[in-house]
């Protein structure tokens, strides 16, 4: 989940046609003239996938100084299509939500649940014509727009060789890893992860 | 959490309007002719509230083998009610899902992540004409329908007691806290408890 922030240079690509519709309407990304993403600001009316709880990809905990959940959302559009296929449509925006845990508080009295604002807000976006690969993160860190996290990222390449579908993690959907299995759309990397575990 | 299973004469009380509009279609309550609540199974297609893991009101954690999440969604036309008014309407649903956590699974190897089917189901409905004191919860055990739990149970004096409004534990749902405050439909015996804290 770390990923270093780095300014990038704008990206000039083609721009698919509904590259304007607002998001919150449907669901689309959408782009600023510079090519940054708009903040899709409904997500939490969207389809809700999944939460962890402080997950970490490598053998290091780094320094939390507190836990963390994390949720992640999906457009419904995109969702409907993942039911009926094993596989994302172009336009997929996937939103993950970090948020704050806490232990007692109110009459809560053993494990954590989710306090105060989201913390911060990453989005992995499926747009075939605009980015390299076909997908691209951003990362919001309060504005309203944000600008594609670079390509050279741990991110991508993590999610591109451990990803069950596609370059997203859906081995931690617990609703649609069985659909995918249906549809046989795991990818045969991840098929023989799973194998050699 | 817990909740003891008893078995419940069947309710004979008035029906309002909506009770046979099934819920698949309206996220509202809809009833067998026993009175018993059937399942709403699009409920992951509803609004998400949030997730704990592990929690519990009481001093012992009992004996879990494991931990579990617990995901809360409720039905879109209450939460666009909820927006407005801070407060739930009639016809609202709650239904707070169980699933298992994994702590180490494909690439994760630290924290804790859902797998697997649903464990357990429980929901809160809120039905004026129908049930005692305006709400009633149902645990569902992998039937379609579900009886409601006798009111004798602790679940309805806890959430009596301690929930930040209208017997619902919005104290616990990071989205709706702060409506609940604006709209001043936060209950006074909880903004005594948080006083005295």
């Amino acid at each position: 989940m770390t990923r270093t922030r780095i300014v990038l240079a704008a990206l000039a690509l083609a721009i698919p046609a509904w590259a304007d519709t607002p998001s919150v309407a449907t669901g689309l990304p959408s782009y600023a003239p510079d090519g940054q993403l708009h903040r899709p600001d409904d997500y939490r009316e969207w389809i809700y996938l999944t939460t962890g709880l402080d997950m970490s990809y490598t053998p290091s905990t780094g320094a939390m100084d507190h836990s963390r959940f994390d949720n992640v959302f999906v457009s419904p559009s995109a969702w409907r299509t993942f039911l009926k296929e094993g596989n994302w449509p172009d336009g997929t925006m996937l939103v993950l939500e970090v948020r704050n845990a806490r232990g007692k508080g109110s009459i809560n009295q053993h494990g954590q649940y989710q306090v105060g604002d989201a913390v911060a807000l990453e989005v992995h976006v499926r747009d075939a014509s605009r980015f390299e690969g076909g997908w691209a993160f951003f990362s919001f860190e309060g504005g309203p727009t944000a600008k594609p996290i670079p390509m050279s990222e741990d991110c991508y390449s993590c999610h591109r060789e451990h990803a069950a579908v596609d370059t997203t993690f859906v081995q931690f959907y617990p609703t649609l890893l069985g659909i995918a299995e249906a549809k046989k759309t795991l990818s045969a990397q991840y098929l023989r992860e799973e194998a050699a575990r």
